[in-house]
């Protein structure tokens, strides 16, 4: 009998993190049947990469376009993915992508704090929402009891930036003030998921990348992509129900609100 | 020598929590010379009581028209403190009014977060910002080393409903999806603010009222007004540089992220 595979849906799939988590994920600790890799605008240039890995893997790979800030972009590729996978349902939902403007309090327009929480907040609410009627059915066909990654999930990279504990050392530093309160506003969304869908046995839980050398971590990132990543996964492949509404880090451990 | 006096504004100040602490403070720890009391509508229905009160103290109430929504609103209010205080600056500022939808995470709408989180978080961010002049100015005026709220502060009623690590013991009674992930934005701006200007001796700290019976907190709230406004003048009254960047409740107990 061959071993069972779930499926996973990437938003942000085309750079950075996202793209290595595909990577990964073909032949990470987590066997993946289907991998739903999502980008705003997978003909482009910056999304070359993928499509070169999405031809090498086309049984596994499907690319989706989607744009997270507008609903309508997220319903279509909600039955996208759902003619793909059926009754079986979506195993796992990592909501990657996401923004950042280095502003401080002071330098912050209206504008940016509302663009920055529409993308990074709202997007991932409305995301879930929507894929919810797919996570319901995963956490159904599934005859495990208990949580994990492998039944129903919805992960989202948040960040220590989004730490109110962690502020005082890391502010003078990276002060971007609003993409903190987008961070701060994900992790309270992830944490009201978790509560609200205990019941329906879908894990929510929060991850702090690390400092990556990504486009937005910047050339000073602490680890590379393929390190964090790693971690992720790992961490990822341990959750379980004990860990739901948890904010861990690449390492696994807690991060304090 | 009369006792020196303090400057404050309070925003959303013709009922509930705004207008019991407009109320309170004419006598209250904190000795007030001109209370800048500001609502939307002053002269619409609900705010016949701020009126009466305002003509009552005609020296010290000052009723102020903002719209915490409206930059340009904002913006005329400062004009319009300004020219009473002038070169004194405000020494307290209150991020008072605030909204709140009652939805769970499955009936959330995407204009519902956005409209919640531009009230509760852009709007006293804008305030804040528009503001800081005056605040300065206070706390250059102030001639007492540290910080207190009668040298210069802007403080927020915040809520444990944006405590993450609250959401377990309350979500199943009062979901409010929306509200809570804009609190819990609302205080990562306050810990923000609080290290982004400390070097101005500028206090900040993010207040829990309690669950009081107002129309936001319904007829089911476990105190009234007047016990919520006595508790929390009395903890701006004992405020230091210690509590910069605090969550407290309105008994002084520091509330957990």
């Amino acid at each position: 009998m061959a071993a069972r595979t779930v499926s996973a849906l990437i938003t942000g799939a085309n750079r950075g993190l996202g793209l290595e988590m595909v990577k990964q994920m073909l032949e990470g600790p987590i066997p993946v049947g289907k991998l739903f890799a999502s980008c705003r605008d997978p003909d482009g240039p910056k999304s070359e990469a993928l499509q070169t890995l999405a031809k090498k893997y086309p049984d596994i790979i499907h690319i989706v376009r989607m744009d997270i800030s507008d609903l309508c972009s997220i319903k279509e590729s909600v039955q996208q993915v759902d003619s793909v996978l059926g009754k079986e349902g979506l195993n796992l939902l990592i909501n990657n992508a996401g923004i950042l403007t280095r502003c401080s309090l002071q330098d912050c327009t209206p504008e940016d704090m509302q663009s920055i929480f529409n993308t990074n907040v709202v997007g991932p609410m409305n995301i879930i929402k929507e894929f919810l009627p797919l996570l319901r059915d995963a956490a159904k066909a599934s005859k495990i009891p208990g949580m994990s990654c492998s039944k129903a999930a919805a992960v989202s990279i948040s960040s220590i930036m989004g730490s109110m504990e962690m502020v005082k050392g890391t502010y003078s530093l990276c002060p971007v003030t609003s993409y903190r309160v987008s961070k701060a506003g994900l992790n309270m969304l992830t944490v009201c998921a978790a509560e609200e869908l205990k019941n329906d046995e879908i894990l929510f839980s929060s991850l702090h990348p690390g400092w990556v050398r990504t486009d937005m971590g910047g050339e000073d990132g602490e680890i590379d992509a393929q390190e964090s990543v790693e971690g992720m996964l790992r961490v990822l492949a341990s959750l379980t129900e004990k860990q739901n509404g948890a904010f861990l880090d690449y390492k696994g451990k807690t991060v304090p609100w």
